[in-house]
């Protein structure tokens, strides 16, 4: 649902990419999309482009890798648990070329997975757990990014 | 062997990512040695920096995607065959954080599965190749890419 708390967490999420990740500014990374069911993050094809005038595959598993970043970021502020969230493992498989501006979408897990992920995490100081995100074009999904989080709560 | 023509053929390929791959020059993507054994590509820690203050997982990921597709792309090219390389799908782990400036290294397959694609290219018009790519600091490997990239013949 597009409600103000869900919007000020787009905001929140775009002004840390805007900050603490540069290359994100050159990728031209939007925070288009949360609503507490998915995070989508959307960017231009012009800086993203490759030598055969679609998707750089590599600014595809960029976008991917910050929308599935993306809902633990958010998961993990909203539970007011301060910590570092790393990228663990993941496989891409790319299904199609991408020639329009590029849109991820990832689902927000079932809250009761969450729930025990934030749980798992207060207790123990870390946890993991599996997002898949998508790039998403004409109703298709054009790669696909299964991967694992890692979040470290921030004991200082 | 750092040959003239292995000089040439690195230089070419920097010359098809500044020109083709816009965000190569974002995150300074230098291709710093082939000598027929091993592509190694480089890129400065700063605008690849994330929240943590090391490496992002996407630049990383970006390099290591390069780096592979730079090996299939130098072979076709010394073989006379034009052309486009597409990566199909990857594996990734992240083992470590990195903290330095970034270097990944994709070894060149054994000449025999390189005659082998390059021969499969020139008759099917296609052939796909898996390589394994490395992003490597003090000795260890940080980060860990095992990828599939495909080749189409451009028969015009």
């Amino acid at each position: 649902m597009t409600t103000i708390a869900n919007v000020q967490w787009a905001l929140r999420l775009q002004a840390e990419f805007d900050h603490s990740i540069p290359l994100t500014r050159a990728i031209g990374v939007r925070v288009t999309n949360y609503d507490g069911k998915l995070l989508e993050l959307s960017a231009p094809l012009a800086p993203n482009v490759n030598d055969k005038g679609t998707a750089f595959g590599g600014s595809i598993s960029c976008l991917l890798t910050l929308a599935a970043w993306g809902v633990v970021w958010i998961a993990c502020a909203r539970a007011k648990v301060p910590c570092d969230i790393v990228i663990h493992k993941g496989n891409i498989t790319y299904n199609k070329p991408v020639q329009v501006d590029l849109h991820a979408v990832c689902p927000i897990p079932p809250r009761a997975q969450m729930q025990k992920f934030i749980k798992r995490l207060k207790k123990k100081g870390r946890a993991r757990i599996g997002l898949r995100s998508e790039l998403v074009a004409e109703g298709d999904i054009m790669t696909l990014f299964e991967c694992q989080y890692a979040a470290f709560f921030a004991k200082e």
